[in-house]
């Protein structure tokens, strides 16, 4: 079975662990695992690594729109380096600095291939759900789209840049910001049109996105041969973790976001598509 | 760098991480790794697995002697079958059952290795240390010792009876009971030698123990061939996830404790001995 059909068959046998975080009580939970072969190019720091595993929890709990407590990791290795465990956790807290959330450790296991298991706690009374888009609003983004579709092409001739690129910023500050003015919320973490699919799935609505609107990083382009490739990297790759989020007061939105917030289309009662075609649900599976 | 080693460097860097579980705020926060070549082996059920897995995480919060909320997993295999998902997740679930926590899921991972990692999230406002045992207290750990060395033995000829061993039940409700009257708490994950060996170092005592009083598994002497090999599998095998811990009042934590307490012997100033002599600070490192 795919994982994508798995995931569905447990959202379905557990209702808590379909949305980017789980919800207990007052609490978000969501947990993550990125190892070597799929997640760290050759060439990824291990500060780079502690930053983007734990961002990629952190991603989640942004994606429900409520503050970050803390965060634990899992450092999985054949071997235990004191330079490399400390720029790990280096890493690690300042992804965790960025939101205000406490890194407060976790374990080790020595383990085959390099594999990191990460877990944030959220806190929060009105988490954002998948759920809650309605036909009318508008469909938004934060930041920018293909970073790490851009940071993969330049880690064999820039890996300076391409680390750089590796460690975004989960968006929790914004997320909490937009948490009241949002219909539905989530991370963009398997790409836009994958994560736009989900919505649909979850909101029963559709969307329709306004393809000059997208805000493609620049890196994109010149990481890509031409405009065709820049979309792909853009719309489908993923793991860029910024927020995708319906909401009928952009204005507002934009003001009270510390990032950039665009508007890149609708949300319509079915479908999914592109300047009225339709944006196949394809996307990179983690 | 050994594990061991690199726990204790990490220790040194986040304070938080040197407990059973870290604590932040009112929450208690532990994860773990275990994966299919040091912690499933050849026969343990999918069931067993989640069972096990989750229950390392809640055994944490129980040394904690806080409630458990939640727990989540991470379920990383090559490949994922229906039934062996289904099957995990029923264990995960029989265990947070146990300790009245939510099994929220997780994610999904596809990983050379069957890998699971696991965080358990506890709450409660008097969270025992490992710091906090006085000379003159009773030492004493809750059922009994060598029940995961005994599964080992087992898992060749009686599977059933081997994952029925290495189902055991997370010590949280008694964790709970025994708190306020604890001086000092952990689980016995590395085994009864090493778990002595940590509490002494954190609490600046020591420990002797009375040889005769320990509550050997009787499984133990079943699958072992003399009483020093069956003493090494209670003492220094580890994995039992009982509580250990110091009081000043024996006879109330037997009557608050739903499962048997055992006085094993006694905190003092400094060594970990066994009956006077030097008891090494040896077990297994997971």
């Amino acid at each position: 079975m795919h994982e994508r059909a798995a995931l569905s068959l447990i959202d379905s046998w557990l209702p808590a662990a379909g949305d980017d975080g789980a919800v207990v009580d007052d609490l978000v939970i969501s947990t993550d695992m990125l190892h070597e072969s799929t997640d760290f190019p050759t060439g990824t720091t291990r500060y780079t690594a502690g930053w983007r595993s734990v961002g990629a929890s952190l991603s989640d709990i942004a994606a429900m729109g409520v503050e970050a407590t803390a965060a634990v990791a899992v450092y999985g290795s054949p071997s235990f380096e004191e330079n490399a465990l400390r720029d790990f956790i280096d890493g690690a807290r300042a992804a965790c600095d960025l939101c205000d959330a406490a890194y407060v450790g976790g374990d080790l296991d020595e383990h085959a291939e390099f594999t990191v298991a990460t877990t944030a706690i959220g806190s929060g009374t009105s988490p954002v759900s998948r759920s809650g888009a309605t036909p009318g609003e508008t469909l938004c983004v934060t930041g920018t789209l293909g970073r790490s579709a851009a940071a993969l092409e330049l880690f064999e001739h820039d890996p300076e840049s391409a680390n750089s690129l590796f460690r975004f910023e989960p968006r929790v500050t914004t997320g909490q910001a937009i948490a009241s003015h949002a219909g539905a919320m989530m991370d963009s973490s398997d790409g836009l049109a994958r994560s736009l699919h989900q919505l649909a799935d979850a909101s029963g609505c559709g969307f329709d996105v306004d393809r000059d609107s997208l805000p493609i990083d620049e890196r994109v382009y010149s990481t890509t041969t031409d405009a065709s490739e820049a979309f792909e990297h853009a719309v489908h790759f993923g793991e860029d973790f910024e927020l995708v989020f319906t909401t009928d007061d952009v204005g507002t939105v934009q003001t009270v976001a510390s990032v950039p917030v665009t508007p890149i289309g609708t949300v319509t009662e079915r479908g999914v598509t592109i300047d009225g075609e339709p944006l196949p649900d394809r996307g990179y599976s983690h």
